[in-house]
């Protein structure tokens, strides 16, 4: 097995999608830059976002029982830095950026002509994101030292199409769709 | 709940890095391009992969317990399209790419300085690529059309630093590290 250096230089390689995770409801508000999102099943529609455990966020995220996913366009990239603050609370870090919060998700779904009408709590969208993702949390699994949240998509937001921004090598990249 | 074709439209806006995932064991010789890789936990080092459970790669790779994420460097692109293509074996793909097979993990172990020295199964591993992390398959969970590998890495390979590939919006891009 190798040690926790050595990983983390390994996964420094491994470019990801950089977004904001965002959570409302019992636990409270909650908003933090994740990159370790990855699609799992497209029948059902399930991703995972892994999260620290020593992590405020992960007590809130627990409790909420829901998170959207925003997949952070390039003009966003400040954001990613507001979300990953430490000493700052969550009230603080929303006041970056454009949130439409709270949106009711049967909005969201119609934006996305889906045909879901379910009544559920409203979690921050951010406007402009190259997509958001609303999500149930229906499933988590503890892993050394993160939670993997399972997450069923009940409702999602596109934006216009744009470039993303990607974590690689530890620094942030610009990747434009193709022409 | 989305339908499919929503959250393939959703997902192909979150980038991320084409590794070429391989085993070779009892269940047989495989490898196939996957995106979907996630850094799961650092303490202790482990990885997560999906793989589709109709694929017969999915089968392979249970019965092996081992695999190797082979992350591509953007030379190495063409590789992508080696690995995911249908209709040809597992031999025949390896024979596209330099692949150093089989390779000890002991060998892999002193050349990421780590002092691991426990013996394994050989796993084929990619020359050049930005990283190779071999990997024992921890645990497994079936969700929805995907299995998900928990992987615990064993051994890293680290190549020279350099470009990655990153799928986003249906098509392949080249990131480069910052000068």
């Amino acid at each position: 097995m190798i040690d926790q250096q050595t990983f983390r230089d390994a996964m420094a390689r491994l470019a990801a999608a950089v977004t904001v995770v965002t959570s409302d409801g019992p636990g409270g508000l909650c908003g933090t830059t994740a990159s370790a999102v990855c699609s799992v099943s497209d029948t059902p529609p399930i991703l995972l976002v892994c999260i620290n455990r020593s992590s405020r966020n992960n007590a809130v995220l627990k409790q909420n029982g829901r998170l959207c996913v925003n997949v952070l366009r390039a003009e966003q990239q400040p954001l990613a830095l507001q979300f990953s603050r430490s000493g700052i609370d969550a009230e603080e870090r929303f006041t970056a950026g454009d949130w439409l919060r709270p949106i009711p998700h049967s909005a969201a779904s119609a934006a996305a002509a889906t045909s879901s009408t379910a009544q559920v709590a409203a979690m921050p969208v951010l406007n402009g994101a190259l997509v958001s993702l609303d999500c149930r949390i229906t499933e988590t699994a503890e892993v050394g030292s993160h939670t993997v949240f399972y997450c069923t998509v009940d409702a999602v937001h596109f934006g216009v199409a744009g470039s993303a921004v990607v974590y690689f090598e530890r620094g942030f990249h610009v990747v434009a769709p193709a022409a």
